[in-house]
């Protein structure tokens, strides 16, 4: 993995599936954002629907939860959990039966962010698509984000897109 | 569902999952468009990519590929497909666990364009979010695709975001 431009303590990242234990701390930074601060509740104990989300992610076998974890002996201190990303894997039939991944939910904690841990994140996230047989790794990333917009344009990402949503009520709809 | 500015023909759909039998007709369809014509390939018979990526589809509980079926007697004709889209439903941890709908591969039959075919199918792909308890519905379309655009817009949908691209070349990997 490509490493020269970052500075020692990214390089010191590892890189491994979410359990239950690292809940509080991803949760914890979905909710330490300038958007993510009005939408979660990062209370103690967590509220139950992170739990049951995380039970869906977890059984299933096309989506990975990821979190970047600071190796013993890096300048990021002990086996924090310094990141988190989410994966999912979906083939689709269109350019050939491409399979694509999806990356959401990218945050990184406050303390690390602009030391490079966002972007090995991100180029673990592509070599793992590319892993798994995909043809295209896509997100979306808010307007009002033009410093994250800029960074994955770095990486390679074309805006080529208009990432487009539309917000339901919570309803008491069936998750199958 | 609304019905009422629709054309009688829009009226007649039927939204039934996809089988394998309905493959060559997905598959002329995603490559009777402008972007679609330069990465399909419709022959006959259909190139094993199309049948793998099927299987993959069909197997996984989480992704939905439904056909717009014009219903007997109605003015499209005896039960020919007449559109095609992708459902995948995604759990999340952000926004309190939210469930997400990814709108994929929407595509109608050139004959059928312009005659209420793609508002029906969306407006059925939104309700279907809803019973499967999705928070959110999500899509991307090619800045190029300004009438598409516009039509979402047209149905709720904020373009809010960078839907940002990332292609890989096709490589040797693993689906999982």
């Amino acid at each position: 993995m490509p490493a020269g431009s970052d500075p020692p303590d990214a390089a010191a990242l590892l890189f491994r599936r979410a359990t239950r234990d690292d809940l509080p701390a991803i949760v914890a930074m979905l909710a330490d954002d300038p958007l993510g601060a009005r939408r979660e509740s990062d209370t103690s104990p967590l509220p139950r629907c992170y739990h049951d989300a995380f039970d869906a992610i977890d059984r299933d076998p096309n989506i990975e939860l990821v979190v970047a974890q600071a190796g013993a002996g890096g300048a990021l201190g002990a086996l924090g959990i310094v990141g988190v990303l989410q994966l999912s894997f979906i083939p689709n039939l269109s350019h050939r039966g491409g399979w694509r991944a999806l990356i959401e939910g990218v945050r990184v904690a406050a303390a690390h962010r602009c030391g490079g841990v966002g972007r090995q994140m991100l180029q673990w996230a592509i070599e793992r698509a590319r892993q798994r047989g995909c043809l295209m790794v896509q997100l979306t990333s808010d307007k009002s984000r033009t410093d994250a917009i800029r960074f994955y344009e770095g990486l390679g990402f074309v805006a080529s897109h208009e990432g487009m949503k539309l917000h339901l009520s919570r309803g008491e709809g069936d998750h199958g």
